[in-house]
C-alpha cells in the first residue's frame, strides 16, 4: 500500500518483506533437511521452521539487521533460540550470510516471475484478440509525429504483441535457471565439507555436494556453483524485467498518445470513478497507462544500479555492492508485478474506435498514399485497383496479414493454451 | 524497518507515507486559510486540520489512489465528509491534485533537508577534529593503487571535509529556496482566481496572488510562480542530495579500503557487535562504510530518473514523468538520511592508527620520496633537512597544513559555532 | 562530423580531441609561466608553447595516452623534445598528470558554458517574443493527455522560459567558480613547495600557492585548492548541463506533440528540405525536436555516471573513477551545444497556429469551461461576463497575464539586454 | 584514436562512422540484389556498391544527416548520382530509412561482437591456465574487505571464468539472433509488396517476403518480422555487452586491489613504460585494470539509455528514442572492444605472487581457520590432519578443487578447442 506509487498493492505479498522473511526461513530450513540427507548433521536435526517466524518479528529482525550488515546473523539467533536440541545446533551450519539473503532474494524472485508471466499470458491473450478482431481496421501509421502509410490496428496489437513474445522468451529463459546459492563463508563450501569430514563421512566434498543439490531441488531452484561474486543471474534477471517493462511501456506510450481527444482512436477502460480529476468533472485520464509509463522511466536505471553492483564485486564478498542489490531487486520486481497487472487491465478493456480511425484515415489518404502514389508514377500503371477501391488505403497494407499471423503464431507456440 | 535496506529505521518518520499524508493535509489546511485570509473563502471555512486523518487512513487512501492516479482525490472527499459547513465546501477549492502533491512532496524533503544539515554539521566538527588531530600523523599517499607521496591523515581529512563544505553548500541553496506549487488545473490560478471574482473582489488576480503567497509563507516555503511542467526544483534537490552521496561514499571508501587487514590505517567504531559474522567468530567487518557505500551506488540512478522525467514533461502535467516522481524521490531522501547517519556515526568513531600509518610510510620511504628525490637532482641541493631529518617523510607535504587550514576555515564559515 | 549523432558538427571545436590537446598545451604554458612569476623557474624558462602542438599530434598522443593511463606523460616529452634551454627542463614541474588533465577538462567545460548562455539568451529571447505575442492565442491546457482548462500559448511559452531562467542561473553559478586543479602528486603541492625551497625562497608553501593563484587567474578559472578526490566542480557542471537539457526536451517534447497532424498547433521552421523522408515525399519531420529530444534522454545518464565517478573517488587518486569522467563529460558538453544550437533554432522560427488553437480549444469549450462551471454553481453568479464572451475562453485564465510578466521579468534580469 | 579514452584505438575500425557506412552501403547492396533475385527489380539493377563510396564521403553525408534526421537520405542520393540506369532506379526501393540504418547498426554490432567473442575464448584460456596453475596456491578469503577463510587463487580465477561463461553464453545467444530489419515505412513492407504487385508478380506478399529473407541471409543475419519499434534485439544486445563489461570490471577490481603495495598478490604485466608516472619514476600504476574499470562504471548507464528509449518507442516510429540509439550502441560497442582487449593482455601476463599469497595467509592464519576451529569444537574431533599439516590452511579449502574442475568444464564446453 503506497501514496507515493499508487497501485503497489497489487503486487500482494510478493517480494514483501514478510515474503523475503518467509524465503530466508524456508532456505535454512531446507539447508537443514539436505545435510541430515546428506548424512552430515544427525536425522534429529530435521526439523520444520515454517511456524517459528512471524511477520512480528520483522520489526527487530530489521533493527538487528544492521549491526551485521544483513538480518541473517539476527534471523539464525532468533530461531535458535526458538528451537531445541539438534535442530538448533545444526541450523545454519555450513551457510553464510549470503547463503541465506541470496537463495531467498531468488525465491521471492521466483514467484515474481511466475506472476509476470501469468500476466504476460493473459496480455497475449488479449492482444491476438485484438490483432484478429482488427485485422481489417486501417488506421493511419505515424513515424515521427507524421502520418506515413496506412496501417491496421491489428498489425499495431501484433507489434505490441512481438514486444511481448521477445519479452516472455527472455522472462523465460531467466525464470528457468534460477540458482540457489550455496557457498559457505568465501565460496568454498569450506565448512560444510569440514562438517562432513568430522562426521567421519567417506567423501565429504561429495557429501556436501549433495547437500546443496537436494537443498536447491527441495527449493525448486537450480543447483549451481557459487555465484557469490558473479551476480548474472541477478542482472540477467533485472535485464529481463526491464524488457518487459519497456513492452509495458511501449504499449502504454501508443495508448496514451492516442486517447489523446484530436486523436481519440484508443481510450482506457473505463469505470469506477478511474481517471478522474480532482476539480474537473469531466476529466478521464488514461491512468493505467499513466501508471505503466511511469514504472516503464524508472526501471532501467534500477537494472543499471544492479550492474554497476555486480561490476564492482571484489573479493570474496564485497563492501556494499552486495547490499545495495536487494531493495534495489526487490524495488524492481514488485513495480514489475504492478505494471504487468495494469497492462492486462489495460489491454483486456482496451476500447478501440475504429471508425475515428478510418475517418482520419481517410481524411489523410492523400498523404497516406503519397509513397503509392510515387511508386505507381515509378513503375507505371494502377495500384488502386483492389479490395478497397473507395479509399484505396486497404489495397497499401502490404504484408500486414502475414505479420499479424507471424506474431500470433510466435505467441500460440509460447503460449500453446491461448485461445 | 527494512530486512532489505538494513538502517533504514535511521530515517524515522521523515518522508515516510504517514509523514506525506501529514504534509498532504498541512498543504490543504495552508490553503484553506490563505483564501480566507485572501477574502476568496469566508472565514468560517478556516478550520485546523491536523488531527482529522490519522495513518490508520492510509490503507484506504492507498487504494483509491490508483483510480485517481494520485492520493489526493480520496483524500478530497475523506476530509470534506470529516467537516462540516463552510470548510468543507471550500476546502481544496482552488487548487488541483498536483498543486498538494507536490508542496508535499516538498514538505517532506524539507524535514529531510533539515535532518541532513544537522548530520553534516555533525560531520564536519568530526573532521575538524580528525583534521586537526592528524596534521602531524604521516601516511602514504596513494595514487592508482600504488604509493605516490607523503601526506598526512590530517589532510585526508580536509579533503573528506572540503567534500562535505562543497555538498553543504548545495543544499543549503536548495534548502532557502524550496517553493510551494499552487497553480490550480493546468497552471493559470483559473479557478481560485474565478473564485475572488465570483465572490465580487475588486482585484481577483492580486487576491489569488495573497492568497498563494500566504500559503507558502505559513508552509515557511517560497512562494513562486506554478512550476507544474518545470521540474528545476525536485532536480536540483536530488542533486543536492547525490552530492552528499558522493561525498559520503567517498569517505566510506577511503574507510573501507584503509581498514583493510593488510593497511590497517583506520577502522570503524566497534561495540554492540557490530560488524560481526553468522560463522566467524573473529570477524569485524567495516559495516558502515559498507552501508554508506551502499546508498552512493544507488543514488546517482535515482537522481538520472528524476532529470529523465523532467525531460519528459509535456502539456500542462505529464503522463507517467509526474507519478515517477514521488516515491524516487522518497526514497532517494530517505535513504540520505540512512547514509548521512551512518557517516556520522563512522566519523564520530573512527579509529585512526597513526603508528602503523608511520610505520608504512616509513617502510615504502625510498618510494614515497622518489618524486623529492628527482628533484633534488634536478635543482641540486638537499631538501631532506627540516624537522624531520630522521625520515624526510614530514619534510616532504608542501602545502598540507594550509590545506587543512583552508578547509578547516571553509567549514568554520559555514557553521558558526562548529567546536 | 558523425552520422550516428545527427547535428553533431555544431558543436564544432568545442571539447574536440583538439581543443582537449590545446587546453592541456595553455596549462603547461601558464604553470610554467606562473612559477617564474612566483620566483620558483628561472626568468628564461618563461616560453609560449602554443604553437608547438598540433591536431597532427593528436594519434601519436592518443597511441601513447594508453600506457600512462592519460595523455601527460607522453605531451610533457613531446613538448620537452621541441623546447630548449631551461623552458624544457622547467616544464610541467610541479604539476601531476591529473593537474593538467583536469585544468584542460575545465577549459573545455567553460568554452561550452560560454556557448550554450549565448544559446540560451537567444532562446530566452525568442520566448520572450512568443510570450508576448501569444499573450491572448486561447488554446487548450491539457494535462494526463486530456483537455483541462484554457490557457494561452504565451503561458506555454513564458512556462518554457521559466524552465530556462532556472537552467540558466545553474549554469552560470556553475560557470563563474570554476576551478583550475593544481595540487602535485597526490595534492600536497609538495613539489612546488619542494622547489621553491630549493631555490632558496624566503616562504616556499607562499610561493607555491603565489604560483597555483596565478596560475589559474591566467587561465581565467577560480583559484581554488587541489580537489583532486572532491569532484563537485564536474558534477555540478554536469548537473547544470542535465538541467539544461531537460529544458531543452521539454519544450521540444511540447512541439513534436503540438505538431502531430491531429493537433497542428505548432510546426517546426520549414526550409531546406529539413525533415524529408528517404520515402515519402508528403512528410515534413520535425526533425530538430527529435533531435533535441534525443539529447534530453541520453544526458542524465551521463551525470549520473560522473556521480557513480565521484562517489567512487579513494586514495588520492583513484583507480578507474578519474578515467571515466573525461569522455563522459566531453560527449554531455558537445552534446548540450548541439541541443543547445537545435532549440535555439527551433524557438527562432517557431511557427504557431493560433487559428488552429483557437478553433480546438472553442470545439472542446464545453470540457475546458467544466471547471469553471462548477466553480459558478458552487459559488453562484455568473463568471462567464467578460472580455470573451462568445466563448468564456479568455474569461478563464486565472492570472495567466501575471504569470508571464513574471516569467519575462526574470528573463529581463538575468539577460539585462534582452530586446 | 583518443586522448579522452586511452585506449580506444584497439576498437580500431569496428564500429567506426566508415564502418556505419560501409555497412549502410552493404544493406542497400543486399537489399537491391535481393529485389532482383525474388523478381521484384529487373535484373540490370543488380550491381555491387562497395566501390561507390568512401570515408571522404563522411563528412558531406554528416553534415547532410541532421536535414532528414537521419543519414540514410543523403546516401541514397549520393549513391544514385554514382550509378545508372536500372540500378540507380531500383536502388532503396522498398526500405525506409529505418531498415537501412537498424541493420547497419546490426551489421557492425556483429562484428563487435565476433571480436570479442575471440577476446573471450582467449580469457577463457589464460583462466584455465591460472586455475590450474594455482589450484593449490593458498591465499586469504576476503568478505567484506575483511579475512574470512583460506581459498585458492586457482578458485579466484575459476570464479572470474565462472562469470566469463555467463557472459560468453548471453553474447552468443544474442550473436546467434541478430536480426536485419526490412519493413518499409510503417512496417509493413507496403512498398515492396505495391512493386511486386505492379510489376505483375502473382504473389506480391510472397514475394516481398522472399526478398526480406534473401537481404537478411546475404548479409549472414537472421530473417525476421520487423522490429522497428520492438527494440529487444538492440536491449538484448546491450545488455550482453554490459553482462561482460560486469565480468571485466569484477576481474580487474579484483586485480587492482590485490595488485596494492600492501597486499601485493598480483600484478599487472609489466613492459614498454606500462603504468609510469608524468613526475613519480618509481610508479607502477595497474593501468589496464584502470581503464577496465573505467569501462565498466560506464557501460551500465548506457545500456539503460537503450532501455528508456526503447520504452519511449510511439507510433511505427519514435520522435527521438531510435535516434538516441545510434551513437549510444555504437560508444558501447567500441569501448566493449577496447575493455575486451585490455582484459586478455591483462588475464595473459597477470603475475601472481603466490608467495605473498601464502605468507598473508600464514600470517592471518588464526583468522583464516577461525570457522574450521569452531567447527571442530562444534563436532568435537581434529580436523586439522591433513594434506597441510603445518598451517592447515590447505585442508579447509572444502570443495574448491571441484569448484575448479566446474569452471574449467563449463569453460571447456563453450569453447571447445580451448587449450
Amino acid at each position: 500500500m503506497s501514496l507515493l506509487w499508487p497501485g503497489e498493492e497489487r503486487a500482494g505479498d510478493l517480494f514483501s518483506e514478510a515474503a523475503y522473511l518467509a524465503a530466508m526461513v524456508r532456505v535454512e530450513e531446507a539447508w537443514l533437511a539436505a545435510t541430515v540427507s546428506a548424512g552430515i548433521a544427525p536425522e534429529e536435526a530435521r526439523t520444520p521452521l515454517a511456524g517459528l517466524v512471524s511477520s512480528g518479528d520483522l520489526p527487530g529482525l530489521a533493527e538487528g539487521a544492521e549491526a551485521g550488515g544483513n538480518p541473517v546473523i539476527g534471523l539464525v539467533k532468533l530461531l535458535r533460540g526458538r528451537l531445541d536440541g539438534e535442530a538448533a545446533r545444526w541450523l545454519h551450519k555450513g551457510l553464510t550470510s549470503q547463503d541465506v539473503v541470496d537463495t531467498a532474494l531468488v525465491l521471492c524472485l521466483r514467484d515474481v516471475l511466475d506472476r509476470v508471466e501469468d500476466e504476460l499470458a493473459a496480455q497475449a491473450a488479449a492482444l491476438v484478440g485484438l490483432a484478429r478482431q482488427h485485422r481489417a481496421t486501417v488506421m493511419p501509421g505515424r513515424t515521427l509525429t507524421q502520418h506515413a502509410v496506412p496501417i491496421t490496428f491489428g498489425l499495431k496489437a501484433a507489434t505490441w504483441l512481438s514486444c511481448l513474445n521477445d519479452a516472455a522468451e527472455t522472462l523465460r529463459r531467466t525464470r528457468a535457471s534460477l540458482p540457489a546459492q550455496i557457498g559457505g563463508a568465501a565460496g568454498t563450501l569450506a565448512a560444510v565439507v569440514g562438517l562432513a569430514r568430522l562426521r567421519g563421512l567417506a567423501d565429504p566434498v561429495a557429501a556436501a555436494q549433495e547437500a546443496t543439490t537436494t537443498a536447491a531441488t527441495t527449493l525448486g531452484l537450480t543447483p549451481r556453483t557459487p555465484w557469490h561474486t558473479n551476480r548474472a543471474p541477478l542482472t540477467t534477471a533485472a535485464d529481463a524485467l526491464v524488457t518487459a517493462a519497456d513492452t509495458w511501456g511501449r504499449i502504454a506510450g501508443d495508448v496514451a498518445l492516442l486517447a489523446r481527444p484530436e486523436i481519440g482512436e484508443l481510450a482506457e477502460p473505463g469505470g469506477e470513478g478511474r481517471g478522474g480529476s480532482s476539480t474537473m468533472p469531466h476529466k478521464s485520464n488514461p491512468v493505467l497507462s499513466v501508471l505503466v509509463r511511469r514504472h516503464a522511466l524508472a526501471a532501467p536505471p534500477l537494472a543499471s544500479t544492479l550492474h554497476t553492483a555486480a561490476a564492482s564485486y571484489v573479493d570474496e564478498r564485497p563492501d556494499g555492492a552486495w547490499h545495495v542489490e536487494w531493495e534495489t531487486l526487490a524495488t524492481l520486481a514488485r513495480r514489475s508485478v504492478v505494471a504487468a497487472s495494469q497492462t492486462t487491465e489495460l489491454l483486456a478493456g482496451l476500447r478501440v474506435d475504429a471508425a475515428r480511425m478510418r475517418t482520419t484515415a481517410e481524411a489523410a489518404g492523400a498523404d497516406l498514399l503519397a509513397e503509392q502514389r510515387s511508386l505507381t508514377d515509378f513503375v507505371g500503371g494502377d495500384v488502386l485497383t483492389g479490395t478497397d477501391a473507395a479509399t484505396g488505403l486497404g489495397d497499401y497494407l502490404g504484408a500486414a496479414d502475414a505479420l499479424i499471423d507471424a506474431a500470433v503464431g510466435r505467441a500460440h507456440e509460447l503460449w500453446k493454451d491461448l485461445s
